[in-house]
């Protein structure tokens, strides 16, 4: 007996994998837009005072959706060229998170195991990265920070060094005090974060003279630091935005393009 | 019987809709210096404990310029080319929204359209833009800023998925705890921008270990996404500050100019 | 009678008004550490539950500093070329405001005037600007700043209505919960500017959805907007420094400088 | 008789200075783990409510730590070529004194001495920076950080100068209420600082009409100054990254370098 053409794997691959054909871009569409809903669903369940009826229909609705994940995922582990590789994936492991709870809370009944997978159940959030697929520009923005990665991995490791020594001399200065919020150096490392990075909460501050001159310095030093990713970035862009006029070379694959090429002849990069 | 000059349609739309005339430019001058005075007025009632005689001057004056907005209003509606188009287009809704909550509040008497009349009438705040009508010198920030918008929308979006995901995390972590303040996922995502943006009024802040070390790490990465707006504006203003000069085109039109042109002579654009 | 040396006028003009001569070079110093340790005082003076003889020994003191700075005063007023005119300066102001309030709690005994005299006092701090006629560094920081005044004044004015609109609209949104801390519009733009400027005291935070939803709005706004002043400096900054590399002319006076030139051969500035 | 080969001071002077040879190499790897397992330690024993047993394997493990960074410093200081220049340099001290508290203990019992030992102790957090031996790319990030410096210290002496004249102006305008929390100029310095940086704990705000404005006043103007320092620093970025392409010299020493060259001929420079 003939198999029914949808469930073929090649035409069932196209249509869960590939978003170039026509039908597959419309089942992403749609799969994006029901991963919005449930995302939705899901946030307005953490409101407190819901009437019940409203809680029914969201739990009707998240069944449903549950329903058509359920069928995406296994149409793509089905349809895959190596199974395999695809449920062990990030991405797979994700899809397999966002369908697993609902069935598990019937496998494993009673209150116990009921808040663990309600909290494993957010860790679909993941899902809307999805989104990106969609996506050109986001290249260019990603070509620039991935070209200042080793630099600004190694200013974040000059602000954490900055910050474990600012957290171990502010615990030195404060711990002393009577009703210290500086209790330990998690603690003294968690402010020293927040007011290097301008966030300042003010749930922790220094009541000491000593203590708060050391935090107009950190203050004043933040400022400066602030400075250092911006340049770092920002050389980058002009850089890449510059790249095609200044040296007559593809900002991509390094070949040589004419003044007046709009796209790479090699790579076909747009200059 | 002929019409008195300043009746006549030509006449009091050169007033009224034209800045470039000396009288309509008097005009001009003269209705945001009555906008300004008026938003003075709705600023200072709204103070507690006024004295009842400075309440009454406020009310007094206020419905003198409410007069003059009226026939300010009627001139424009009257001397339109396109009456209608005037009426519904986003200025007219505005100077309508300006001027009617007065003699809304003689029709419909009573307490109880009181409170929402006198909230609408907050929206004439946005008369205010008409202060831009004078400013040449926005036009090269607006052109920078626009052509960065796609960059500047897909950062955006990007930002706004990293909310949601840290938003969603840390109510997996905090919600747990007894008198937690992160009651909903709602106010997560509040807690999330508030963080990310270096804002840390600390209304909201985590008490768990965990929520402190994930909080640092958002900052740090706040810290380092600030940079990228920064780096993609400064690129194009880089590119639009520079551009006669590297590549002899003018940065509007893009025809080729000269050296030593000082406008460029195809569009006269100040180079 | 011949006077003697150092009360002839153009003698003490070198001392006290020209720093470039050895000697007005030396007094200039003196000088600033004088002010430097007057400011001092006054900051301690300040603290609170000081000791009676610490209290003695800083007032007498300032008294001494006081009869230098009413020696200076006085050269300067003797021996300035117009001394209206230096009188009425701003610096005369504030050089005479440095030295009139221990005098008046002579003329005007009794604790009524006490305490104004003191308060006026404190404007002495702005005898400190007197420092950067040390530096000539600050020379293209300033020029740098200066050519992009316009372009940040007409920027201001952009932020300066931004917060006034959204300080009326989380009025009208906020100002009908019961406690509201948005007590008048004031308060609300105090609050707007607050968090535009992602300092975020936390004094005054919304408690609406709909105003938290706001708040959020505003704050990925100043995450974007803080990029474009950064964006004007940078841009005019690079243009300062590549300038005489890239057009060959002296960045001050605009003249042709060669390649190897170090200073320009019309007005001497360093390239 | 004749020494065994690792303990002549050419071999160990290798070992302990030299990060270039394969087993300095090692050893450096070695000690840099050690100093990081010894601040984790000292980090775990500030946290209150630990079980004795954990507490004591602690100080045995500290205790062995104590024992290698003491072996490291007698080597070091017994091979240094100068072994009075050594003991006497900040990293001398820097090891002395993460070496010496645990011996003091024993030479100085009593509680007394107790507290200010442990103390001294958490100075040994310094040790961490020796984890820059290890980086290449700090170099670039620091010379145009060296080359901004002149500019960056002007520009901080011109925030320090306005910070002291806003704290003087607040402290004037806001000490006169009742349960003001501006007490003193120090403590208005430190908000002033807070405001600047756009830190904004919250734990000192202005509550007077008067005072609110001038806050506002100094954000917007805080706002404006974030941008100076990230101008001067990407400028320098900039300059950096484009200068071997723009001038074809090298950035390091100078000399001439062609387009192609990878490294500059002269100094090794990588271009």
């Amino acid at each position: 007996m003939k198999k029914p053409s949808w469930l073929r794997k090649e035409y069932l691959r196209d249509i869960v994998f590939n978003a170039d054909t026509p039908i597959g871009h419309r089942i992403d569409i749609a799969i994006i837009i029901a991963i919005s809903i449930s995302l939705i669903i899901m946030f307005v369940e953490t409101l407190q005072g819901l009437h019940p009826v409203v809680k029914l229909v969201l739990e009707v609705l998240e069944m449903l959706l549950t329903l058509v994940f359920t069928i995406e995922y296994a149409a793509r582990l089905y349809s895959a060229e190596r199974p395999h590789s695809y449920a062990f994936s990030l991405w797979g492991v994700i899809d397999l998170i966002a369908v697993l709870p609902p069935y598990l809370t019937i496998v494993l009944p009673g209150a116990r195991y009921m808040l663990m997978l309600r909290s494993i159940r957010f860790l679909r959030i993941f899902r809307i990265f999805r989104l990106f697929s969609f996506i050109d520009e986001g290249h260019m923005l990603l070509r620039a920070i991935g070209r200042s990665f080793r630099k600004i991995a190694v200013y974040f490791l000059f602000v954490f060094v900055l910050v474990l020594c600012l957290a171990t001399l502010m615990y030195m200065i404060e711990s002393g005090e009577p009703d210290s919020a500086f209790t330990d150096i998690g603690t003294s490392i968690y402010w020293a974060v927040t007011t290097l990075s301008t966030v300042g909460y003010g749930d922790i501050t220094p009541v000491t003279f000593g203590g708060r001159m050391l935090s107009a310095f950190i203050m004043l030093l933040g400022y400066t630091l602030i400075a250092v990713p911006g340049g770092i970035v920002t050389a980058s862009f002009i850089n890449e935005t510059n790249a095609p006029v200044r040296d007559g070379r593809c900002p991509r694959c390094g070949s040589k393009v004419r003044k007046n090429d709009r796209f790479c002849s090699q790579c076909g990069e747009k200059l």
